[in-house]
């Protein structure tokens, strides 16, 4: 018997916790003497602030403390860019900025103080659009940024003129793609409070404890060492919860100036206003091919809108412009790629970061292409995707990839060659198939020359493990697959290994969850965790058993000479007694793993950033309603290269998830803003989809085993959610012959398309 | 500069949170929903339970559980016998054992809850002495074992009977000593939980995290890793805060029956029948003396009381047979010691764990015989005191002593030349001055072959350190010593260093709190924990500079060129690189150290127990008035050999409060046990020792230098105890002449003693 559980569909080890409501998420934190915060956010787009009186607020009874900018932190924060403050000051910049904070007794109280703070403000014209951003006239939304600019990229490799000479055929076309709010079922949430010793200690909804620590150190001008973090339980994260909101913020500012708890819990309006959502980008892109389908050039240009702070979306748009351009042989690239400020709500990480909007735009023109030369597209896909061993055009090295059999599981799953090109449903309800392909990171090196990730064990005197790293689960299923590592490295049941949450204090050190990179660089850490365990387990089993330490194992809960089982040693034994002995100590281990990859230069942009690389494909089956111009998805199948599947029922659960959010991005899913402000910050008006709106999800896992990844494993799931929107693009072409380019496909568009179409065909 | 704290007298580091308010000890800890508990205790030394209906506490609103015997954890407990149950079951064994235990909503509720529960006893005959105990047809306290006999102890070395035949002076008397109440502030106190994951989470007043959670694992039937200690901030221990009371087992056995928080904290009342005092013990002591005054021959006779359960208590009776034999160079002795079980609250761990009971009756001894040979008691200490690099009668190593220092210094100090032997005083009130000298341990392997600790550290990219260890500051500095030791080796300013509080989640495994071990063996764990981290900071920074790391140090917060300290980087810089970097990781590092001594032999008794011994010495003047019997120590000065004073204001603290706790049991404390039941459990009746009964206390610091402590540092202050009484009895004979064998040393027995010596005077 081998108790690993490697490869088996196990529940996530935290889920008894959650559907028993015992999980403690950030909002069920209750503290003596806890204050509630609110936060007055600007209904302006850009306005100046004249007059900000909050002394009827401060004098309502129960209300403890408001904060401003004025009188609030003044050191400004942003991932890259230092440059907003925790409240506004002078100026907002956004409709839902921070204005001011109160802390009170009760969430009500604190929420009529809100409604007591007077704010004159000066409205100045508002920079809504890209295009207005660019103007050459434009007003600046930060001082000295010229032309709005938050980040501008354009680089070169190969002969692009050459090639487009050359080309069989060009294609040129330009897609716009629009934000997505992140939905997660919790909304952000932090309580803050001082111990003992004055130390300002937070437990927050986050992707990164150690990034929000950073954050709260740099803002409230504190040593790192005076801030601990701990990750409440996370109910959901989608790239959101990095450290591009001002929850914990708000909540650590109240906290040092009322010295008490402080509660800061977004409700869902307060957040779809706070939250960042994903970078809406405008891509043209020219792309030429041989006549056999091979892509032989490729030019791109982005203009992506940041909002009013720049955050992450500098990064996600250079995701946008390069990452898609490594999946494919293709020799000659040339982008230039813009950010620019508007005075909009910020956009920034979101998963998937920047792969969705390129791979909409790339994946919608393969098919256009393969079209126009009459070939299949899956037939395009499959000459162009780069093999194992290659090395693509900005130097990533491909060590793995299951992308030919990711495309022949999805299609033939969808029943691709019997429906592709063929007339299906009825006359009103046409029915047609898409296919898309993408491929995403598994780690990122050049956040800052390192992806590593360290995991501690304590093996406890009854041979049970608790396990320590700072990389988060948001939900996505990091302390199972570390407790799968570790119960496969010693052979325990994997109710033997307790994950604890990240906690600055004790944890070690880790970026957290961005990148698709926990289970690769924690996996890894973990499994040399494991076996620095394994070894002092080992060694001590060797003299007490008095045999070599190469002829023991460690199995079924034993450290046992192979060749004679009975002689054995439990690991609660030998945890005891590597105590009780002369040099002992308890077994308390850390296993460290760093990616060998490479910190690009930034003028070359070219290196192997990621220790593997995961792929995936996906096909869909729409129908269109030629009458409403609904479009439904009734089948989808997204196949996932994730290396290995630890868990295959996460890597499932994580698939069919993408695939949900890829279609409520695609179909459904919009954020209106009306002259800058949110009009549609609710479920009721935000439309993710709801059961009845998806069919029954369904999911492949390719097994590639990547050399670099802990027993193969790769990042799962990030790419599956870059396929869909493609995919469904293409097969309402497939269905009604008419293709929209600009996200979301929704009725008035498609029906639109047709009426325009049906007028050409009658003209 | 050099930001070294070491020899520099600092406050505590956790003394700010103390003296705002904000530390939380375990009752401070509020969870929503928790209950509060209350306990039913034997009104009855020894009773048959006949009858126990909670029927009617049950129905009180408010109670959520009660739990007793029949219904609660079945597992016995007990350090080496488990033979207590966390409620009795059927029989109780002495007045104030835990019967019964109610959850509710409010603690005044539990205590009405208490009140309605129908106990119907059958009182059986208790054996209220260790004489009833012993009597030939006693019955038994616990079944089997016969002649109530918990433990007994014989040996002999060299030839005793041939030593006492050659002896010039040979003197016998039996001492009493009675049971003393740890006195500390915070009664003991408990709040337990189950976590998300139905782990039992406990917060308990502590010596000993990992301690408290193996019991709690054993008795609550649940494997260790699946309880968590975290050691709230403990107001003083003094031995009774170990594992001798049921507190935090009545915590968790409520919490896991009732699925909520539940809070345990003893009112004073509760904590006097609750809390293990100190072990009363009668002992008969013979010695031998040549005519110069050394010690030739030794014979002791111990029986000890441990009450109804025997915890600790056998250890330290072992520690009153043994330990002050090491003292001297007396190279026979014979001794025999036996503990009985009684009817009466059980007694236990106590600072000076059983050599405050011997070193009363040897002390006194000392200064009897001394006299009888017209010697100088000072002498006698002198000429017997064991030496550096000798090894004692049972195998003790004298890595170091600062007896003859000692000597000198509080002699000195308290005028003893020019007193000793002097009329002094009124005629009323006379004056006399005593002395007394003892030895301690610094560690103790024959716990359990292991006597070691780990230090763990976290290095902040602030360059400031996270310190994580299990060994409990109960107020005797523990915190501060550690910060001081880390702080020395980064050569960064001691509020860089911040000391977590014990959790037996993360923090390294130890054994806790006891036997004066924590500054030898977590100091050197933390010095080698420094060291760790201090190598890896060298040894980047060696690269970093591209030097040998041998031509660099660590000072003044940073790490820098010895030759040219111009060249540096801050340790702030280093920990930052450390992580960003080619295989980097955060700095995480452990050092562990076990002191190199003996388990010994049980059937020998033999070996170096302890990696170093600590000495002390003290002189007292006293004033006897002698119309009333009241003895009043005018002046006192303790002198502690604890080999290097790290913070010299914490070694003056912990002696002085060495010396006043001693003044109380010498003089003033008294437990009254009313037939079997506690008649002063409480701070009125039981009269510890106020400002106004002791004189300004001093006490001086010798330095020996041990060449295993952390820079020279032995065990401080518990040994300051040790000399106390016994300087006070001999102080009162200097005074008045009379000798009090029994204590305390009340008026009555003054005065009963002066009338009994005028009568002999008269007669």
């Amino acid at each position: 018997m081998n108790a690993s559980t490697i490869g088996t569909g196990v529940p996530q080890v935290n889920a008894r916790a959650k559907v028993l409501g015992r999980a403690q998420y950030a909002g069920d934190i209750k503290l003596p003497g806890m204050l509630h915060a609110k936060v007055l956010r600007s209904p302006h787009p850009h306005a100046r602030i004249v007059r900000l009186d909050v002394s009827k607020a401060l004098a309502l009874p129960g209300v403890k403390a408001v904060i401003t900018g004025e009188d609030g932190p003044q050191v400004p924060w942003g991932v890259h860019k230092k440059e907003r403050l925790t409240f506004a000051k002078g100026v907002v910049r956004f409709a839902g900025e921070e204005v001011a904070g109160v802390a009170a007794i009760t969430e009500e109280i604190a929420r009529d103080a809100i409604d007591l703070i007077e704010v004159e403000y000066e409205e100045l014209p508002a920079i809504l659009t890209p295009e207005a951003a660019m103007a050459p006239d434009a007003p600046t939304v930060h001082p000295g940024r010229a032309n709005n600019v938050a980040h501008d990229i354009q680089y070169e490799r190969g002969d692009v003129a050459a090639a487009f000479a050359q080309a069989h055929l060009v294609h040129e076309a330009t897609y716009t793609t629009h934000a997505q709010y992140p939905g997660y079922m919790e909304p952000m949430a932090t309580v803050a409070t001082l111990d003992a010793d004055g130390r300002l200690q937070v437990w927050t909804s986050t992707h990164s404890a150690h990034l929000v620590r950073a954050r709260l150190a740099s803002v409230l001008e504190l040593p790192v060492t005076q801030v601990r973090v701990i990750q409440a339980t996370t109910g959901g994260g989608f790239g959101g919860k990095m450290i591009e909101d001002a929850n914990s913020l708000v909540a650590g500012a109240l906290a040092l100036r009322t010295r008490r708890p402080v509660r800061v819990v977004n409700n869902r309006l307060e957040d779809f206003l706070a939250a960042p959502s994903s970078v809406p980008e405008r891509i043209t892109l020219k792309m030429g091919m041989d006549a056999a389908g091979h892509i032989v050039a490729k030019e791109v240009r982005i203009v992506a809108d940041c909002g009013a702070y720049s955050g992450l979306a500098p990064e996600v748009m250079h995701v946008s412009a390069m990452r898609s351009d490594n999946m494919h042989r293709n020799a000659n690239v040339r982008s230039h790629a813009t950010m620019v400020y508007t005075h909009t709500p910020p956009h920034g990480a979101f998963r998937g970061f920047g792969g969705t909007q390129m791979q909409f735009a790339l994946n919608s023109h393969i098919d256009v292409m393969a079209r126009k030369l009459d070939l299949d597209p899956l037939h395009v896909h499959r000459i162009n995707a780069i093999e194992r061993g290659e090395t693509s055009i900005h130097g990533w090295k491909i060590g793995s990839t299951g992308m030919q059999e990711c495309l022949t599981q999805c299609t033939e799953a969808i029943g691709w060659s019997a429906k592709r090109g063929k007339i299906s449903g009825t006359s009103t309800k046409r029915r047609g198939v898409g296919l898309a392909a993408a491929m995403h990171v598994s780690g990122n090196r050049t956040i800052g020359n390192w992806d590593g990730s360290t995991v501690m064990l304590k093996v406890n005197e009854d041979g049970r493990v608790i396990l320590h790293s700072s990389e988060a689960d948001v939900g996505q299923g990091a302390q199972t697959m570390l407790a799968q590592v570790v119960a496969h490295e010693l052979d325990i049941p994997l109710a033997h290994v307790h994950v604890a949450l990240p906690d600055t204090d004790s944890s070690p050190w880790a970026i957290g969850t961005l990148a698709s990179r926990v289970t690769i660089v924690a996996g890894n850490a973990a499994i040399r965790a494991g076996q620095a365990a394994r070894d002092k387990l080992v060694t001590l089993a060797a003299k007490m058993l008095q045999v070599p330490a190469d002829t023991l194992e460690c199995r079924e809960g034993t450290v046992r000479v192979k060749d004679d089982p009975s002689r054995k040693l439990t690991l609660a034994e030998l945890a005891r007694a590597h105590i009780w002995t002369h040099g002992g100590e308890g077994i308390q281990v850390t296993g460290s793993w760093d990616a060998q990859t490479q910190m690009f230069d930034k003028a070359t942009i070219y290196g192997n950033i990621s220790p593997a690389y995961s792929f995936a494909a996906q096909a869909v089956e729409v129908e269109v309603d030629t009458e409403t111009g609904q479009v439904t998805v009734v089948d989808s199948f997204v196949s996932d290269d994730c290396g290995k599947a630890f868990n295959p029922l996460a890597v499932h659960g994580q698939s069919n998830g993408a695939a949900a959010q890829a279609i409520g991005w695609a179909l459904y899913e919009q954020l209106h803003l009306d002259n800058g402000r949110m009009a549609n910050g609710n479920f009721a008006d935000y439309t993710m989809p709801t059961a009845d709106a998806v069919p029954e999800l369904r999911s492949g896992i390719v097994e590639s085993i990547d050399p670099n990844g802990p027993y193969g494993a790769k990042g799962a799931s990030e790419c599956a959610i870059l396929p869909g929107a493609p995919a469904i693009a293409n097969a309402v072409f497939d269905a009604v012959g008419v293709r929209i380019l600009d996200l979301p496909i929704t009725p008035e568009k498609v029906l639109a398309a047709l009426r325009a179409r049906q007028g050409e065909a009658h003209a």
